[in-house]
C-alpha cells in the first residue's frame, strides 16, 4: 500500500454516502459547488502521494515497523520526537485538524489493556488491527463525539427519548446496532471513516450509551446533514478576503439510524467506568492543536497590530504600544505553555501524551484574550475595516485613482498596501469567519468550563486545606 | 409640503448620482440587487406619508411653528419632551440611526451665534434657512465626517498630501470649492443631502480644513464607492438568519473632487477655534442613539441567554445564573445611565443636549462587555450554533423527522423552537453581522479612546490634587 | 430639649454598660486608652450643642414641626432637600456613618402602616413615638443587624442552635425577651441606643426570628465585645500616618442574653412576610453613604496618583496617564450614579428614598476598581511606600540632611513634600487601615453578591425573554 | 571555617554599624525591641551550625570543591540539581529571600569574562575571590540596588543633584569612593555585607554611575535608616495574628556618604554597556523566588477559601465553587510556569539561570490575581474578619461561653476552630502585613511594567509582522 494522492482521496468519496446540504440531497460531495471547496482543501493535505518532494514526505509521513509508509496523522506518537514531528506537520498544513480520529483511537488503545484485563474483552487485538488497517489504507477519518443531548442537566439514561445520546439498541452475534445522532462532526461528509466516541463520563445506568466504534461514512443508516454558512465570496474577492474568500467550513450532524457495526470495529461496549479516563486522554491528545496554532495565531495578530499602527502613523502612541505589549505577553505565555506541554510528557501504553494542564491553560488563555485583541485590531483599522472600497474598485480605472490617492497611510505606505492589511483585519476580525472562530473557541474542543475542569484535574484541593490546618495548629500550639 | 412617502423617497434617488459597487458603476441604487435592499429599508421609515395611522404619525413627525408637519428626525429637540419623543421614535424604527445630519446641524446651530459674533459671519441666518428647508423638503440626510487622514499622528496641515483631510481649495465670490474624501459615511449612496463636517479639533494652521457645508448627493464632483460585505443569504434562509437574511449595510467612501458649494450652504469656513466645541455638541447629540439601542439590545441578549439555558435544561446551573446576573447588572447600569443622560440636560441656544458623560459611559460599558456576552451565548448554544441543519433541512421531508427527533431540548422544547433560537444566536453572535457590529462598536461614533476622553471632558483634575494637598497640609499643621 | 454637646454625649456613656476589650472588662469606654479615641471622634460630631456657629448648626441640625432643634442624622428625609442636606452633612463630617439607626427606623416606618393594616398591630404609633423621642433625646444610635448565623446555608429556623439568629424566646404581657448575638455592630460600645433588625428575608417557619426592636446599650443582658485591631501609632507618627495615626475602628459583637424589651420599643414581632421588603428600603437608605463618600474618595485617589506621578517626574508617561484616565472614568461614573440616585427618588409614607439601583451599582463599581487603584498608587510610590524614613528621622538632626538630600523628587519637589505624599499612600493603600477598608468593602453594607442582587431587584427578566420570543415569532411568520 | 551558628551571626552584628530607627540611633540591633525580632528570625535560618541534624544540613548547605561546607544560599547554582536544591531550601525556610546577594554576584560573574576581555580589567579574579570569601565566611548579605532617583524621567547623568544615583566620586590608587543612597534594601541593618549594584540600563553619559561593589555594613560613611511599620501585636495575640504577631519587616535606606571601596571589592566601574544585560541575569536569578513562594502561597489561599466556605456551610454554593475553581486555575498555571522556569534553563559561564519569561509571567500572574483573591477571602469570612472577639476574649471566663456559643460555624465546626481561620484571613488579607505584601508585589523585585518588559525580552516582533506580510504577499500573488 502506498500513500494515496489527493485525487485518490477525492475519488474515494464517491461511495453513495447520504449527505444533505441546505435542504437538498447532495449527489456528489466532490462536485458540489461548496462542499467541493472543502474537499479540495483536504485533498491538498494528501498531496501527490509518494511524490518526489522529500521534505514534504518527511514532514507528512512516517514509516511503520515493516517499512510501509503512512501519513503521520494516522499513527499515535510513541516518542517526544514523534510528537514534535506531528506538531511540525500541523504547523505547516492548513485546514482542519489532522489526526483527530487517531487521537480517539490512541485514547482507546491506552485503555484497552485495562478493559480487557477487567472484562475479558479483546479490545487490544481489535484496536491494534483497526489502527493498522486505518493507517495503511490511508483513510480520511473524523471523530463523532457530541451527542444530541436533549436536556443537558440529565445523564443519557435520564432523557425522555433514550436515543438523544447514541446507544446500542441491539446486540447481535456478529456485532451491534447503534442509534443516535452526533452533532458538529468536523468534515464528516468528507471522511472515509467515522470513529464514534462517548461524550461524557458515564455511570452504571448509562451502560448502553458507553460505546465506541468505527463506522464507514457510507454505512447503511448513516445520514449526514452538512451545516450552511452562506455563499463563499469567491476568488474575485481574493483582495478583500485574503484568507477566506473560498474557504468554507463543512461540518455535519451525523445520524446513525440503526447502523450495524461488526464486532471487530467495536472498541467499547458498556465499560462505562472507563469513560471519564477516556475523555482525559482523548482531550490531551486532541487539544494539542491549540498549542500548535495559538502561539502562531497570536503572533499573527501581533504582527497585524504592529503593521496597522505603523501604516497609520501610530506606532509610537503609548496606549497602542502598551496594548501590543499585552499581546506579546500572551504570546510569550502561550509559547511557555507549549514548551511545558511538549516537555512534561506522559508515556502510557507506549503512547506519548502531552501535558493536559498546559494544554488546557493555553486554551483558556486564548478564550480570555482573543476577542479583545480582535476588537483592538478593528479599532486600529478604524471605519475602513467595514467600509473601504474593494480590490475591484482599486482595479476599476474609473475609481482607481481616487482610491489610490485617498487610502494611503503614513508617508511611504501606499493605498493598496494599507487596504490589503485592512481587509486582512476584516477577514480575521469582522467577517463570518471571525464569527465562526469565536463560536468554535467556546464550543469546539470543549467549552471554557470544560477546559477549566480539565486543567484542574489532579489538583489536590485537600492538600491545600491540610496545609492551612497545619499552619493553624502550629499557631495553636 | 407634506411628508414624503417611501415611494417618493425612492424616486428621489434617481438623480444621476455617481455610485460604485464592487468595481462597477451602479445604474440605479433602487434597482441594484443589494443596494435596493437597504434603500427599501429606509423607504420603510418614511412609510406612507400623511397616512391615516395617527399613532405612527404622532411618533414619527412633529409640527413646525406654522403648523407644517415634518419628520421628527429632521428637527433639533427643543425640550425634554422633544428629546424623549425622538428617543421613542428611534426605539420603534429599525435600521440606521435617524437624524444624524440633524445632530450635525444642531451642533452648528449652537455655535453659529458665537461664530457670527466673533467673525461677523452670517451663519445663523444660513443654518436657520437650511435647517428649515431640509425639514420641509423631507430630505434624507447623511453626515460626512471622517477624513481619509493618511498619517494619523499628523494634523491636517501636516500631511504630505493636503487633500487627505477635506479642505477648501478655492474661494469664489458665490461659494467655495472643496476637495477630499470622507470615509465610512453611513448610507451615503441612499441620501439626498450630505452634511460635511470637520473631524478633529483643529489649530490655526488647519484653517482651510475647518469647513462645514451641505452638498447634494448628486452634486458634480461627488463620487461614492459603497462597501461590499458579501451576498445576502436571502429570504429562503429566513429561519437561519432571522434578523439579517436580507439586511445589508451600505456605507460609502464619498470623494469630493473639487465640489462647488454655494455660500448659503457653507456653515463654517476657517473658524478652526470652534471645531473642538463643535465635536462635543455633535457627539452628545449623535451618540444618544447608544442610549436608545443598547439597554434594549442588552436585554435581548439576556432574554436569549435565559431562553437558551432553559431550552437546554441548564436554567438552574449556578455559573450560568451568575453570568446572566452580570448581564442584568449591565442592563440596569445602562438603564440608569440612560435616565441620567435624558435628565441631566443642557439647553444651549434653545437646543436640548443630553448629558455627554452618561452617554459616553454607556458606550464604554457596551464596548467592555458586549463581546464577552456574545461569546457566552455561543457557549450556551454549543456546537449547533455553527453546525445545526438549516430551516430547509427541517422542511425537507427526507430529513425532517431526524432533525425533529434529535434537536429537541429539555422536555417540552421542540427542535424547531430550539433551532430557531440557536440560529438567532448565530445571527447576532457568529455571523458577518456580528463582525460588523463588533467593528462598528470600536470605530463608529468614536473609538473607546475617544469615548473615554469625551466622558472625562470637564473633569477637574486639579481639584483632585488640591484636595489631597489640603489633607496633607492639615496633617502638616 | 436642646442638642447635646460632645461632653454631654461622653458623659452619657458612663451607664454601667458591659463592654469587653482584648480579654478585659472595660471600666469606662471614655477613659479607655483606645476606645476613648473613637468616643472622642464621635463627640466631635456633636460639637458644642446650640453653639454660635450658625453654618455648622444649619448643616448638622434641623427643626421639628414644633420648632425643636434636633440633629439632622436623627430624622428621616422627607424631601429631596432633606436628602441633599443630609448628604452635604455627611460630606463634611468624618468618622462612621451617621444616621444608620435612623435608616433602620425609616424603613420600619414605611412598613408599619401595612403591618398594622394586615395584623391589627399598632406599630405606627410605637415607631412614631420612639422616633420622636430618639431625635429629641439626641441619642447616639447603632443598628444591630447581622446575626451569628452558624450554618449560612440554613434559615434561622434550620440551625442546630436556634439562638444563632436572634429571636424572641418569651412573650410577656408587657414585652418580649430576646436572645441571640449581633455581630459587627458599628461603634456599638459607644452608642446609647441599639436598634435590633432582622438580617434576612424570612419565611413562615422563621416567625420567631422576625423581630425588630430598640434596646438601650446598657440594658440588662446586653454584653458587648469590642474588636481589636492593634495599637494606634499615636500622634508622634502624624507625619507617617497622616490620616490614621490615632483613628481606630471599634465595632462590637453584641450579645443579647435574654434581654427584656417593653412593647413600646418592639417594632416587628413575627411579621416575617415584611422582612424582604424591609431589607430593600433599609439598604437604599443606608447605602446612600457610598454615594456620599466614594465619588469623593475616588477623586482623592486620582489626586494622589497625579501628584505622585508629578513628584516623580512621570506625569507625561503614556501608561500612567492612561491609568489615571481610567480612574477619572470611574469617578465620572460614580458622579453620574450619584446624580441618578438622588434624582430618581421614591416617596413612600412620606419618606424620601434614593434610587436603589444607582446606589448598588456605585457600590459594585467601587468593589471592582478600588483595590486595583490602591495597588497602582503603591506602584507609583515605589519601594519608599514601605521603606522610607519616618517623619521622626526627618526631624532628627543626625539624619535630617541625608533624608532631605536624597528623598527629593523631580526638580522643585522637596523631600518633605514628597515623603508626605508617600506616607499618605502608605496610610490609604498599604496599612492596616487599607486592610480594614478592603474587608469592609466586601462585608459591610452587603457583599458584592448582595449588592448585585439588590441592583437587579425589579429587573424584568421575563420581559427580556418575551422580547426575543416576539422576534422569533416575527421571523417565523 | 565552619558554618556559623545563629548566635555567631547575631554576635557579628555588634560592629558599630550606624542604624537609625524612628528618629533614634540604635545602640544594638540585636537588643532593640523590634529590630531584634527580625534579627532573631534570620538567626534562625543559620541554625546551630555544624549540628547533628543531617537532613537540615543537607538542605541548607553544600560543599565547595575542597570539601569545605558552606550555606547553599551563598553559592551560585551550577546545575539543575543545585537549582532545585536551592528551591527546596527556600521552600523550607521562612523569612526574607535567601541568596539575594549571591544572585547579584552570579550575574556579575557571568559578565566579568566579557568585561575583562573588552576592557582588560580583572573582574573575574576579583569576583571569584570575593565570592569564595563570602561563602566561606558565611556572611549575611544584602543587595543595595534601588537608587534615590529624584526625577524618574531622567537618566543618572541628567539629575539636578548627581548624587541621586549612587556614583563614583573619586578614583584613588587603591580603590574608589562612592556617594549616593540605596533605598529599600532588604534587611540591610541585619546584614554583614552589602552588594552595591546598578539599578538601570545606563548610557555612555552615565559611566560614573555604572558601579558595582561590595561594602561591609559597618564601613565608615555607611548610614542606615530602618523603616517603621508600627508596633508588633506581640505573642499575646498569637491567636489573632497567627502568622505575624511578632514578625516585622525591617528594610532600610542605606546612605553611602563618601564610602571608600578597595579595588578588590569593585566589580564594575564604568562599563555602562553591560548594565542592561546585568539586569537581565540578576532578575532571572533573583525573581526565582516568586516561583518558590507563589504556587505555594496561592494554594494556601485556596485552602483557606475552601475551609472558610466549609465552616460557613457554603461549600456547595455554585458561585463560591467557581471562584475557588479560578484560584485553582491560577495555581495550576503557576505550577506549570515553575516547571518551565526550572526546566528551560540556560547555562552561562557555568551558572545555571532559570527561564526569565516563565519567571516574569508568574510574577504578572500573581500581580493580576492576588488582590482579588484576598478580597474574596474577606468576603467569605464576612464581618467577623474585622470585628470578631480576640483569642483573649475566648480565654476570658467572663466571655468565653458567649463566644463559644455564637461563633460556631456549620454543624460540627466549633467557634475556636472557625475564629482561628477568620483571624488567619485577617492576618493575610486585612492587616498591615497584607498591605505590606500588596505594596511589595508592585515595587519589590520589579514593578508589573518592568516584569512585562522582562517577560517580552527576546520576543521577535518583526518576525510577527514578517509573517503577516508573507500572508499578504501570498494572497497578492
Amino acid at each position: 500500500m502506498t500513500l494515496r494522492t489527493g485525487k485518490e482521496y477525492l475519488a474515494s468519496l464517491s461511495d453513495n454516502r447520504v449527505v444533505f446540504y441546505a435542504g437538498q440531497r447532495v449527489d456528489s460531495v466532490t462536485s458540489h459547488p461548496e462542499l467541493s471547496l472543502h474537499a479540495n482543501a483536504i485533498a491538498n493535505s494528501f498531496g501527490n502521494g509518494m511524490g518526489d518532494d522529500e521534505a514534504l514526505l518527511k514532514q507528512r509521513s512516517t514509516l511503520l515497523a515493516d517499512g510501509d509508509r503512512v501519513h503521520r496523522w494516522a499513527v499515535a506518537p510513541k516518542s517526544r520526537e514523534d510528537l514534535l514531528a506531528f506538531v511540525e506537520m500541523e504547523e505547516n498544513l492548513s485546514g482542519d485538524e489532522h489526526g483527530a480520529l487517531t487521537a480517539g483511537l490512541s485514547a482507546l488503545q491506552i485503555l484497552a489493556p485495562r478493559m480487557d484485563a477487567k472484562h475479558g474483552t479483546n479490545y487490544v487485538e481489535r484496536i491494534t488491527k483497526y489502527a493498522d488497517w486505518f493507517a495503511r489504507t490511508d483513510a480520511q477519518g473524523a471523530f463523532a463525539m457530541t451527542d444530541a443531548k436533549g436536556d443537558r442537566s440529565k445523564a443519557p439514561s435520564g432523557q425522555v427519548d433514550p436515543d438523544l445520546f447514541l446507544r446500542v439498541v441491539e446486540r447481535r452475534k456478529d456485532g451491534i446496532v447503534i442509534r443516535g445522532a452526533k452533532t458538529s462532526v468536523t468534515a464528516a461528509a468528507l471522511a472515509n471513516e467515522l470513529l464514534v466516541l462517548p461524550t461524557h463520563a458515564m455511570g452504571e445506568a448509562d451502560r448502553d450509551w458507553a460505546v465506541a466504534c468505527a463506522v464507514p461514512a457510507n454505512a447503511p443508516g448513516v445520514v449526514m446533514i452538512s451545516n450552511y454558512v452562506g455563499k463563499p465570496w469567491g476568488p474575485e474577492f481574493r483582495f478583500d478576503r485574503p484568507l477566506n474568500h473560498s474557504a468554507f467550513h463543512h461540518d455535519a450532524t451525523v445520524f446513525f439510524d440503526n447502523v450495524f457495526v461488526p464486532h471487530e470495529k467495536v472498541f467499547m461496549d458498556g465499560e462505562f467506568e472507563f469513560t471519564r479516563e477516556f475523555l482525559g486522554y482523548f482531550t490531551s491528545l486532541h487539544r494539542t492543536r491549540i498549542l500548535v496554532m495559538e502561539p502562531r495565531d497570536t503572533k499573527k495578530l501581533i504582527g497585524v497590530a504592529q503593521l496597522m499602527a505603523r501604516y497609520n502613523g501610530l506606532e509610537k502612541v503609548g496606549g497602542i504600544k502598551d496594548r501590543i505589549g499585552e499581546m506579546i505577553q500572551t504570546a510569550v505565555l502561550l509559547d511557555t505553555l507549549r514548551y511545558a506541554a511538549f516537555s512534561r510528557l506522559q508515556f502510557i501504553e507506549g503512547i506519548c501524551v502531552p501535558d493536559a494542564a498546559a494544554c488546557n491553560l493555553a486554551g483558556l488563555t486564548v478564550t480570555s484574550t482573543r476577542q479583545g485583541y480582535l476588537s483592538f485590531l478593528c479599532e486600529l483599522a478604524g471605519g475602513p475595516v467595514l467600509t473601504a472600497p474593494t480590490g475591484l474598485d482599486l482595479a476599476n480605472p474609473e475609481t482607481a485613482a481616487l482610491v489610490h490617492k485617498y487610502y494611503v497611510g503614513s508617508p511611504g505606505v501606499g493605498a493598496e498596501e494599507r487596504l490589503r492589511l485592512v481587509k486582512y483585519i476584516y477577514d480575521i476580525a469582522a467577517s463570518d469567519s471571525a464569527g465562526w472562530d469565536r463560536a468554535l473557541a467556546v464550543s469546539g474542543a470543549g467549552s471554557p468550563g470544560a477546559r477549566r475542569v480539565a486543567a484542574a484535574r489532579g489538583f489536590d484541593l485537600e492538600a491545600c486545606t491540610a496545609s492551612v490546618l497545619a499552619d493553624l495548629n502550629t499557631s495553636a500550639a
